[in-house]
């Protein structure tokens, strides 16, 4: 079958490899339709992933059809379409009871990581049985890809962590496409202000259209702290949602987080950041970090379904499998190309 | 009437003042029986609390009895005696409607900071209603001066905040009395295992006394981290508690909390600390502050009267309150004195 | 002044009064500019509401102006604009410092049921702060008479008490004002599926207009449980919300909640009924009750106020003050009328 | 090998039956050591549950070894120690992943219902990853047994349904053994307050032994009512357990329920029973049912292994398996024999 593979630090590479077989009674092959690319892999041919080494296909988001199933597999059978988790739950771990699917014991963040992922013709799931969901008939493919990862991250990492509910006020650093899913998300629990802040006019505009109430450009904009502060009395916002990854960005959150409010952390970071607790100690504020569990997966495969939200306004491009190549270029261009997430349509 | 004087920088002093008057209508004046000193009025005298300046009468904690009542309080009545919470609510603010005492607009933490305290003979209590609490006929009065402040501080900011459940893994990182409160409350959650931390031999022995079920020193203990690791399953704590307030122990905090557990900030922190995201930003933790809101008076004076609590355990010392100045000094050599609180007793 | 009076079982009256006085410091005298007519107003005046005898002056909602306030009442001054709660509370007793302040020791529903109420020219109001909240300026006054009682009731005792979340099922049985404002504030936490129930055809239409995705008469339907089952993969609804108070209506809840759902009673029930516990016992359920204790009132200002929610909608009639009587004879005969909400307008 | 058989309607009997087998790739075979029974058991051999049918080999709880597993079992191994849970879980279903194991869609409570029980030498455990619990070496395996069942019905059925916190106050209605495990677990919260109500001086007795502080024999006390609100300052209890199951009991509980508290129905019903809506409609109360999850089972077992808590404390008899038929009239005459749990052993 053909691959993305990672061959070196900033090298990617289509090429031949041996389908996937069952290892384990729980595994299912599946055939991919549709997959994307996300800004992690980037990271990963960046070298920036310890976990993950050159050889490995790349790849954790995607839609399929189930080729085959190991023995102990009973929720799915050869032929049903399926919306594949970037997260493998064994469900009976410690962990996985906890609704902590990300640090499953034996699953958690591994496809394309540290086994062979969904940027492939096959790829094969392990915990199939609560790692893959249904499509019910008739769906909108393309949109449930962005279910696989980037709106469950940006629901629970961002939105739930954050507490948000009626009437909060919201402020999101960073409108990349996790930042966007956790603008479009936040909507589910009706806040009464949404404030988006990055560098890029595009994505504010962007940012706008998806719910924001007040885009802010911290590139021109001399004091953000004050302006967040004119929208909310004074106060800084309920919900502050960290969507970068760089000590920049952290330090803005510590400036716009009101009394009782939660700094919820979504971005990657790769070096420690400073925490003023000498303002914060009597805030009663909380910080929250969280690798997605995708236990919100089956919530939002029927909030899309009924209609209640459309996870295609992330896709900007789409490209066949056979150019997945370009595709990487476009995507690591993204700022260039306009591009949010770039749609991976496989031949049938 | 005698009062204990903020004077300078390093001194207090016992003096003659002027007995308060009712300013609001919802003001009572309360005539003291028993008053503590916290380690708080020892940052003050020390210049670290710059919202209180010299001349103020200090002193947040203590038990008394109603002596006069502004026209609107209905809660209380000349005669009755009373606890003083360390915060005045006024119950109606935004903040005070959330549970959030602490930040009342009109409130908060002001008694001995921005009005004068309860080391004194009289003191006035600002929105009556809400900030005293009626003492049962027959309650230990010397354990319930611990409810001002020190027990709803350890509940609060430590054992509720952490979200200790039964069977969680608990560890406390400095058992000063604010640390003991916690150790003591959370027992009220029964988790299966309590560890503390110090560099006291005596406090860790009083831990154990007290609940914990290991006490590490961390002046001889070469690895704490591992020495936690090994007592959890190589997994850290569910619950950690911060009740020292310095860079060292919140590095200490990140190394021990487990997946998915919370660290619960109670020290004061004079200065930034390093925050690792980099390790912790795909652990799914939290990281709390708080200064305390005195919500759970009413249930630790339930809990205290049933008999389920003994607050006057960490009572290690008595003072007149003409001794108020040699108190001090006891209180500031709490490690020569194996000092934990000491207790103020008012003439009758 | 002029005040509509409850003066014997089937007859209110508008009729000269006194103007009421503060009595107590914490009291406001509030001038109406608007107000409206509850259901709960129609049955004082069919000798259902034991607690309200003949002699009252009618009504618990209402939007005016500050005109006078008692020496303990800070958050208010003659001239403001206000919103009057349907709920006076002490904010200080037990049940207030918990929520609840339907259960407020020296408040609750009083307002035109233990003291005299809203439908008058002036209004005594007890507990002013915190018992009547500021309207801003813009805001649209007649949607604001909503928020007094009927938008809080449906969204605490009915939405916020069957835990409707992101994704949910939901059912209210019974459309009337009550039934509408869950319909309207279940959509602030985004459920999948809202299903109206109702037998009358007028309530019906207007329930779809409002948000219910599916609407059943359930005069003409013969097999509501099937039809809802269908609707709901055969499990039945998350959240059912009682919004009618018969035997009968409760009875069909118990048929259609799902494993694990709520059953939320908002209806006012006169006498017993029947719980199926052979059927239910198993089935993880929760049943529900509760008196609207306005604690949502400012969290619903903030949503009208930004816009994200439109109390007006449910206003069908407007009377002014002097055509009272005729109000409550079209309020009498909703049905008759398609009448929801009338609004009733004083003179300035 | 050895089973205990339904044979029919009041009768048992231990006969040969042949060793159960893997069937499913998640199945494994357990050799019994210790099992007991339950008050259901004694319901189906009354006829009362119409889903076990003559022939079933009866019991849902115990402790063994493993012997066998089939090729999908990744969590055990032969000759392992294990808790057998009475609740069976796949772990993945939709209810599964909400924590409602007792509504798997392929399990739930089946062993000894629907499939072949523990009272035998040998028992087929499906979904045994999720459904077998490891002992630690050196537990108390006769206190495990209490673990299967009554343990986690008391505790989450009755206690964590009934939200006791800290200074909680409870009454407990029923003792016999699910009532005394919801009286022991209860502790693990704190409450200030628990009252034990049943017609068995004996049990009363126990009860106080257990940890309730107050006993009231409701076939003496005239006004059991006014007993508990005398205790409760006329409020009534926060938290309702319902440990019988019969209309009366039910009635009662309405009686005694505090405003804002819960009455957790705990008994097994067999008809419908009163629901008194006219008083209780705007008393903020909740009302929950619940078949056991055993999702606590790992907390119990922690707290059981630190020595929290000591379930052994409701074994009253033991018997060898050979006398499996006299330990069931035993059972059945609880009152008379004093019993509460009846230790079944198994030969080595």
């Amino acid at each position: 079958m053909k691959a993305l593979v990672y061959k070196a630090v900033g090298e990617v590479k289509l090429e031949e490899r041996p389908k996937p077989k069952i290892t384990h009674p729980g595994d299912a092959i599946v055939k991919l339709t549709k997959s994307t690319i996300c800004g992690t892999d980037l990271h990963i041919t960046q070298g920036d992933v310890a976990t993950c080494t050159p050889g490995r296909i790349l790849g954790h988001e995607g839609v399929g059809i189930v080729e085959e199933t190991g023995v102990s597999v009973s929720g799915f059978k050869k032929g049903e379409r399926v919306l594949i988790s970037c997260i493998c739950s064994c469900a009976t771990c410690e962990y996985c009871r906890r609704g902590m699917y990300s640090h499953c014991t034996t699953g958690g963040w591994i496809l394309g990581n540290t086994i062979d992922g969904t940027q492939a013709e096959y790829v094969r799931i392990p915990h199939a049985d609560s790692s893959l969901y249904p499509i019910p008939p008739g769906a909108d493919e393309a949109a449930l890809v962005m279910l696989s990862d980037i709106f469950p991250t940006g629901l629970e990492c961002g939105v739930i962590n954050s507490k948000i509910q009626p009437g909060s006020t919201v402020v999101v650093i960073g409108t990349g496409p996790v930042g966007l899913a956790s603008i479009i998300t936040a909507q589910l629990y009706s806040p009464s202000l949404i404030i988006a802040i990055d560098t890029d006019p595009n994505r504010l505009t962007v940012a706008k259209q998806m719910g924001a109430h007040h885009a802010i450009n911290s590139a021109s904009e001399k004091n953000v702290e004050e302006v967040v502060k004119k929208l909310t009395d004074g106060k800084g916002c309920d919900a502050v949602i960290e969507a970068v990854g760089i000590p920049a960005t952290f330090e803005l959150c510590q400036a716009l987080v009101a009394p009782g409010g939660v700094i919820a952390n979504v971005g990657v970071h790769g070096g420690k950041v400073d925490l003023h607790l000498e303002n914060l100690w009597d805030k009663n504020i909380a910080i929250t970090t969280r690798l997605v569990d995708a236990v919100t997966t089956p919530m939002l495969l029927r909030l899309a379904v009924s209609g209640k939200l459309d996870p295609s306004k992330l896709i900007t491009h789409k490209f066949p499998f056979s150019d997945m190549e370009k595709a990487y270029g476009t995507f690591r261009a993204a700022a260039k190309h306009q591009a949010l997430k770039v749609l991976i349509e496989f031949d049938k």
